[in-house]
C-alpha cells in the first residue's frame, strides 16, 4: 500500500477571491496580522501496490487529468 | 514576516463524499490501483511579524475560530 498527499495549489499571480474572503473574515474576528491568505486543496490518496515509481507516475497523470487545473494551478506530489 | 501553511483534514471516521467521488472519477479514467481517496484543504498565510510563539498561538486561533470544523475536521499548522 502507498499513501501520497497531493496539494495543489493556485499558481502565483493568479486571483483568490476565496483567499481574499477568507482574510478579510479574519481580520472581522480580530486577526489583525493577516497579510494574505491563499487557498488550495489536498488529496490523500492510497494505491494499492509498493512501486513508488509507477505510483509517482500514476499521481502525476493524476493531477495532469482531474485534480488540478494545470493552466492556473501548481500541484505538489508527496509519497509518504 | 511569517508564512505558514494550515492543512485542514477531515478526522478519521468521517465519511468522506467528496472523496469519494474522486476516486469513482479516478477509476473511471482507468486509475485502477485506487484504494481511497480523502480531500482536504490547505491555507497558505502571510503574517505581517516575525514572533513564531504569537504567530503559532494566532495560527491555532484562527483554525479554532474559522477554518476548520473541529467537531469533524483536523488541522496541522506548519510554520514555512
Amino acid at each position: 500500500m502507498i499513501k501520497a498527499r497531493i496539494t495543489v495549489t493556485l499558481k502565483n499571480g493568479v486571483l483568490d477571491p476565496q483567499g481574499k474572503a477568507i482574510a478579510s473574515a479574519l481580520a472581522t474576528l480580530d486577526f489583525k496580522d493577516v497579510a494574505g491568505v491563499r487557498q488550495g486543496k489536498v488529496f490523500d490518496i492510497q494505491l494499492d501496490h509498493s512501486d513508488r515509481a509507477r505510483a509517482e507516475t500514476e499521481l502525476a497523470d493524476m493531477c495532469q487529468k482531474l485534480l488540478a487545473n494545470t493552466v492556473i494551478e501548481d500541484y505538489a506530489v508527496e509519497i509518504v
